[in-house]
């Protein structure tokens, strides 16, 4: 790899020295896909890990929360298909095995496991199928770009592609690498906290990370926590917030290139940052039936609360994202959904752009080429941007369109 | 009528002694149908109003709040088909000379007319024709059921059905009536603020009520406040709050019946709350794209606003709504829906039925016959209740299922 120029699209999940993964069909999804993984450091691995605020907290993330807490672990075990969310104390029993077997498969105590589930809500683990899974798992794991690419997709449900992202930390003439997985298409909204302040709210959005970095566990913490409020905590795709939201990142350490606070904290942040707006666009783009990627910036508000809770009104409103599919510059809509949001919001200081078309500004429409502007519109990403004319905070927020095809998705998902 | 038995069903919107009305064609709507109404009380009616709580407020709406705030008013304009928002001074002082119009037709001062809107965002309003269809509804003023039915209907928009409601409050020996009309089917998520308290949130729904009771401006106020919270402020299409919502009721007193603070007003209250209810629910059950209605019910929670606030986030759950769509007792989404707002909630003590059927119980599923409940389902009102187990307080919500039909509607109406 050049030092200069790394081509970052080659960087995979087991690119970071340090990691080996599996990935096995166990029959949890009723496919036959890939749906049980391994993913395994050689030593133990700083950790850092942030998870849905739902109250309603699948037994999956229960245990997660207590495992990840000491900041160390050797291994994530994963299935997708069964969320074993709302399935009381069988379910917490259900998942304390599944981090047995992959200790057990790995070499390590139940602890060093962190767990994540997601599909269906309300049934129970088919117990024999994925502990004989996570075995079969522990027996293949590899560090091929095939092992990685397996990864990716064994996590996905009813995601349309894999999702994946990398990046290089440069720190003098050494170098570490970053790489992330995701999963996440319906029950998008996450509202990620970090995971001892069990302050809840919620969608199953996954994603692991590996970095061969030497990072201590209270900074990765730190820095996983501000990379995830701009990403995958400003990603919605129908803003319902799952049980079984879960970021972690595991550092192996094993390039040497140590990340303290001061410049390589910031080199690493950066990295980490955008990993995971990688991914997380990566997600509003793949929405359950999403034609299009919806960019919504909020600039110019009072302060960071108030641009963040605009942007998430605008991208969640569904008179909204159906004027995107519609390829509507129904810009009413978005000015309105500005002014229900509990944040400070004067339409005669307000402007708004689609497509860089200005169409409300000081209170009053704008003219515009509305055949013009929805062609424009027809496009892979649309940007809305409102200027709200209060201050000088901005936030970004992504979301996709919402179809037709996302009520035929959702309308038969369970029967 | 019977005092005993009246026909509800036979009472219209100009039963309640001392209205008349007018509604037109002036070709606001591209339709062509009836789109400008006058309604008319003979002398100085007590008068109450409710406005979106929407931080972008439609000129109309401006307008209304000052107008009505003395508590009497002579007469309501509407028009459909264009609402007036986000139309800067123009449009104020269109709002204006709606009102003006009004006046002349009908001999009182602009002041006492309350203007109303709605239709497109950020349009302005066809003056001529608009001006032309007020003159031309105030020479046609009348009593009729038919200039009731009339009435309702001119105020339509996306509504596919006419909504009306009715009751007689019998104080003694003595009977007032009370009726009234409404529309709305999508923009439908408002949070109806008193005229006064100007706390700005929002959907377009429109409600005209009338009374010949004798009700003093003060307490149809607070009246009216409380028969709004659990009916249009209790009822949600797509959460997305409005310009231009307005309940107004106007008392013209000519049946002579006094209501006063005891038991008359209880009687009137009742009534009211009866009249707010059923226009709510027939906005949801005429929601956009709606095959059924959905009546969410939250019970047992530690307080009204925790009750408010779950049953809302799980009628606003667009995957709440697709599984109602589809017949499909998915009721994870219903529970992970109340454990992601913000109200104390603990899926251990919950308790959640579909249609009569225990899905859900201490933290765990129930087995239930999941074709069967599938069945019963498909219904035109399917009840979702939920206990909490952490209280005493209850609220009900009302909502509609989401269907692909409700994504064209949207996706296709601007340009």
């Amino acid at each position: 790899m050049d030092l200069e120029r790394p081509d970052l699209s080659a960087i995979h999940l087991l690119s970071p020295a340090g990691f080996r993964a599996g990935a096995v069909r166990a029959r949890i999804k009723s496919s036959r896909a890939l749906d049980v993984v391994l993913l395994v450091c050689d030593r133990p691995a700083s950790a850092a890990a942030m998870f849905t605020s739902n109250k309603v907290v699948a037994a999956p993330i229960q245990i997660a929360r207590v495992n990840v807490a000491g900041g160390r672990l050797r291994g994530i075990v994963v299935n997708s298909g069964n969320a074993n969310a709302c399935t009381g104390r069988r379910g917490l029993a259900d998942a304390r095995r599944m981090c047995a077997a992959a200790a057990r498969a790995i070499g390590c105590t139940p602890r060093e496991i962190l767990p994540a589930s997601t599909g269906i809500i309300g049934h129970h683990l088919p117990m024999p199928r994925l502990l004989t899974g996570i075995a079969a798992a522990g027996r293949q794991l590899g560090t091929s770009a095939a092992r990685a690419a397996a990864f990716a997709d064994a996590i996905l449900t009813t995601d349309t592609r894999r999702k994946t992202a990398g990046a290089a930390i440069n720190i003098g003439r050494h170098r570490a690498l970053l790489a992330g997985v995701c999963k996440g298409s319906g029950m998008i909204g996450p509202r990620l906290t970090a995971a001892r302040t069990l302050q809840p709210r919620h969608a199953t959005m996954l994603a692991f990370l590996t970095t061969d970095a030497d990072v201590p566990s209270a900074l990765l913490r730190q820095l996983l926590n501000e990379a995830v409020q701009d990403s995958f905590n400003a990603v919605t795709v129908d803003d319902h917030a799952s049980t079984n939201d879960c970021v972690v990142v595991l550092a192996s350490g094993r390039s040497g290139v140590q990340i303290r606070p001061g410049p390589s904290a910031r080199a690493f942040a950066e990295a980490l940052q955008d990993v995971c707006l990688s991914l997380a666009k990566q997600i509003a783009a793949d929405g359950e039936g999403a034609t299009r990627v919806v960019r919504v910036e909020v600039c110019e508000a009072r302060n960071q609360a108030d641009a963040r809770t605009i942007a998430r009104a605008i991208a969640n409103s569904p008179l909204v994202k159906c004027a995107m599919h519609g390829c509507d510059p129904n810009w009413g809509r978005i000015v309105s959904a500005a002014g229900m949001c509990d944040a400070a919001f004067d339409p005669d200081r307000a402007r708004l752009t689609l497509q860089a078309v200005t169409v409300f500004a000081g209170g009053q429409p704008k003219r515009f080429d509305a055949a013009g502007l929805s062609r424009r519109m027809n496009a892979k990403q649309v940007d809305v941007v409102l200027s709200c004319g209060l201050g000088s905070a901005r936030a970004a927020c992504w979301t996709c369109d919402l179809s037709a095809e996302y009520v035929r998705i959702n309308a038969d998902y369970h029967t």
